[in-house]
């Protein structure tokens, strides 16, 4: 039997999508990024761990512990929960029950089902200016509304953040308190008691965002604003902060284990939440990061703090000597980026053609602001270059900017 | 720094959640799943593949190659749209390019990210009553309005659907074809063309789940909604039927390893959904299938489809031996599930308390239906018991049925 197939109009499945779908963008980071991988081009633009530096033969040695250990176990359907042993680490660092810890698939997937469990169409969502796309990129299907809080080299302008708080009833504020992924900046400790203090007042639940906090390779360690929440509270299940952070930074990225605290009204939603979206993060790599959080964890983390202190310096170093006059950047104390102003003539965007003629390549600022703004700005990671490169690449940015001012 | 702490009221986190939050609900399955774990009890309730089949050397085997072929690479973050030689293998064996495949962390991910990009809050999505517990879970935050397709031994009533579709405009069909969750029941060959030809004309996607169309045990296969959707339209990129399916019943479930076969424009924006949601699906774990496609998986739908086939024999004997008269039942040809009618007086929700003190467990079959209804029904797995237990698990189950009605 065949179909009778007379001439039909195309199916127009575009304009079947959901009214969320049509929040939906390609992210601007990946085009860019897309463009930017011809092998000739110095990349500063993606966000990638150094990859010379994972615990390749450690995993392959905790897979076959994990598949010894567990048997046909590693390889079944699991909770939803998480994985056990993982929990109990996780809560017993943070010193709240395992039971407030839930284990996600990579933190993308914490700011996903987040938003689906809190943000409600046309809640106030505030957030840093600039913010982590990939935050904006999670929350943008359930329909937030955002208000940008400034921000300057000590992170959150907390008098501002107070004010918007006075006339705007919000929902959610969203930051990257360590090292902050587009700037590198981070809280200051002040600040943090400020935020954690006025946001419980006014009844607004905090999304903490740190993926990059163990990577401290200079200055102090202020406590988190979990912490903080905590202390605040005075109980794990009062806290109006929610915690994420993640073992992509730490260890490797593409086994997608990442976690988030929070008290158990939000946990208990989060794990329904989480059953719809992926029942559960996968069993074996579940174990293989619990079998690798004794040892490897903490010596990798000195490894890769010590690796990108040493390219955050020789970045540093080469910006200092190869930027002209005018241009603003930030000396993070951690984590992967910096943030580069250039003088309000030049449009970031449009340059990055020009410096791509170059072999050198950024990510524009702009879509990091989740209301505009920014066009003069430009994140760079020195995560993954080698010194040559940065130095190269460096003295090629910077000739950039000099034609482009001209 | 202390923070100044009077008393302060405890937050009430339930209420700050979005409405979306509250059409989610703890998996009826889940609650009764725990109950059912104590040791003593024979458990016909959990859907697992049979764990004892599982590939575990080959697995390990696997992991050790990947890491060895692609060195870092295999634990570093990786494209949101696949692994690209399993997305090449998955289209040549589906006849379509790799660019209509994308791969998904379990097949629950694709119904999540599926629901996301094309339910709009009120719109109609046809499913089959009884239909997959884990859909509705996936679909219910994106506010879908269900209508239900009456179904028998034959799959979907296909003239009652054309009924229902002259008078409702529907947006989604979702079904289950082959070896359906919960009943085990396939629709047939010729209601299959007359399935996908009538959701063509009226202009509905089809969301075809088939986790276990390779697991068939006898009787003959019928081409997919797929296949037949594409045959229909004549090009990939005008086919409105869409196609979920899974490594977890065929290789092992813990790797969290699915793909969606679609037309461009959803493949494009389901690319979007999967980076807001967790970026990608776990590198290495998507190597890990892909060694294992050419050998081990063929050899492993033998093993499993052979073991399943005696089991569904075992249990079928036993219930006709055990259970009363005005008991129905289906009878598989694939899969995990069969399905139980008991007489009408009977309220399977009910009888479960009276099953578990025989130690004996399954799912009430009423969470299957969308708007209720299904009392007298329930679902027993016999994927992963022995044939000793489901003799002993089927006596005390055709026990307590009499028991029932008495």
């Amino acid at each position: 039997m065949l179909f009778m197939t007379p001439m039909r109009p195309a199916p127009d499945f575009t304009a079947m999508l959901s009214d969320r779908a049509r929040h939906m963008n390609a992210s601007a980071i990946r085009e860019i990024l897309k463009v930017t991988q011809q092998p000739d081009v110095i990349s500063f633009a993606g966000g990638l761990p150094a990859p010379e530096l994972f615990p390749l033969e450690e995993v392959r040695r905790a897979a076959d512990t994990a598949l010894t250990k567990y048997g046909p176990a590693a390889l079944q359907y699991s909770t939803t929960e998480g994985h056990p042993p993982l929990r109990e680490w996780i809560g017993q660092r943070a010193g709240i029950p395992a039971a407030n810890v839930q284990i996600v698939t990579g933190s993308q997937q914490a700011l996903d089902l987040l938003g689906k469990i809190l943000i409600s169409e046309g809640d106030t969502v505030l957030v840093e200016a600039p913010t982590y796309l990939g935050a904006l990129q999670s929350f943008q299907p359930y329909g937030p509304s955002y208000v940008q809080m400034p921000t300057d080299d000590g992170g959150i302008d907390v008098d501002a953040l107070e004010d918007i708080l006075k006339t705007t009833p919000a929902k959610l504020l969203y930051a990257v308190p360590n090292f902050q992924n587009p700037t590198g900046r981070t809280l200051n400790a002040e600040r943090r008691r400020r935020l954690v203090e006025l946001t419980a007042q006014y009844g607004v639940l905090v999304i903490e965002d740190d993926p990059y906090g163990q990577l401290r390779f200079s200055g102090e360690a202020a406590p988190s604003l979990y912490e903080l929440g905590l202390e605040y509270a005075g109980d794990v299940n009062a806290n109006y902060v929610i915690y994420c952070s993640s073992f992509s930074k730490t260890l490797v990225p593409g086994l997608r284990d990442a976690w988030v605290q929070a008290a158990a009204p939000i946990i208990s939603k989060l794990v329904q939440a989480k059953q719809g979206a992926d029942l559960h993060t996968p069993t074996l790599n579940q174990m293989i990061v619990a079998e690798l959080l004794d040892e490897v964890l903490p010596r990798q983390i000195e490894t890769v703090k010590k690796a990108y202190g040493e390219r955050a310096a020789v970045m540093l170093g080469h910006i200092e000597k190869e930027f002209p006059g005018g241009v603003e950047y930030t000396r993070p104390e951690g984590g992967m980026f910096l943030w580069v102003t250039l003088p309000d003539t030049i449009d970031s965007t449009r340059m990055l053609q020009r410096a791509l003629t170059r072999n050198v390549a950024y990510v524009p600022g702009s879509p990091f602001f989740a209301l505009g703004g920014g066009q003069n700005t430009l994140r760079l990671s020195y995560s993954s270059a080698t010194p040559q490169q940065i130095g190269r690449g460096i003295a090629a940015l910077g000739e950039t900017i000099r034609e482009a001012l001209d």
